[in-house]
């Protein structure tokens, strides 16, 4: 199916393989028969984690992003290493960041953030049965953490305060389940 | 504000030059006075349309998305030529991909997709007042175009069907207005 659709892969190449990013470079066979080029991210996925704490507010961070040089809101996320678990990674990160571990955790959804010209999926998990810790931050990691109640943050995604797309959605998840809407 | 969050560009140069893919590579000065490397594709920007016909439903297309080779339910989007308005953007992606024109647009929120990663932005316009007209693709653009209830797009978030960030995002927004929450 989607035969009219598919591109299919004839070559390629990593074109550049930086500390950070991996670029592929590779020749495809278009539905008409032509070739053409893509080029995409190679990226091995991350975590986001919604930490919802028993009064109904959440955790959020400030973090200073290099690309668009301003600081975001956003909630707690990290890349996933290699071989390892999502709910693994959401839980060490949540912890590293924030220094909170949480009792109760459950999946909520996968987006794909950039599919145009990356193959990065995020995995959203909620946290519930919070408790504070020590943050273990990353070398050259820098962040603050705050809380904000479910109608703050709806407030900042309707007002474009809240911009970062992993934070929108999970925001938009925490109405519905919060209002019981959705049951995850 | 924010200076024990803020980077500092100490030098730069553009690492990656590709048919697509433009890779920056930064050296930065993070808060604690240590040098680092950061690394972000460079994009143009990017805009989506919210479709909305008289009847309820919208206008959606599917699309092979190579860098995860699937095809994705999306709304119609595109990359903003140089200097060129957002708004005029968004007109002329929605009659080339879809080949409908609209008398009523409205912009809804601005969204970024990969800020540890680039500094894409993509402004979100609601388009109503359509009309049918034909469709120009781009050499290399393969897609078809179909419509949905609203009930349906946000069934379809829900259960993981749709996954592409600026299509979950428009879905939640939509929600919002046709149920009178928010009004843009």
């Amino acid at each position: 199916m989607d035969l009219h659709l598919k591109e299919s892969r004839v070559t390629g190449e990593l074109v550049y393989d930086g500390h950070f990013l991996k670029v592929q470079r590779d020749t495809v066979r278009l539905p008409d028969g032509k070739n053409t080029t893509r080029e995409y991210i190679k990226h091995p996925g991350a975590v986001v984690i919604l930490p919802l704490f028993d009064d109904g507010t959440v955790l959020l961070e400030r973090q200073f992003r290099y690309p668009l040089d301003q600081v975001f809101i956003e909630f707690p996320a990290g890349k996933i290493d290699p071989n390892e678990d999502p709910l693994v990674c959401a839980k060490r990160e949540l912890q590293e960041e924030t220094g909170y571990s949480g009792t109760d955790w459950t999946f909520l959804c996968t987006i794909h953030n950039a599919i145009a010209y990356s193959n990065e999926h995020l995995d959203i998990y909620l946290a519930r049965g919070l408790t504070a810790g020590d943050s273990k931050l990353d070398d050259g990691e820098f962040l603050e953490t705050f809380r904000a109640s479910v109608a703050e943050v709806m407030t900042w995604v309707r007002e474009g305060k809240i911009t970062d797309v992993k934070t929108v959605i999970a925001a938009f998840w925490l109405e519905k389940i919060v209002t019981g809407q959705w049951t995850p």
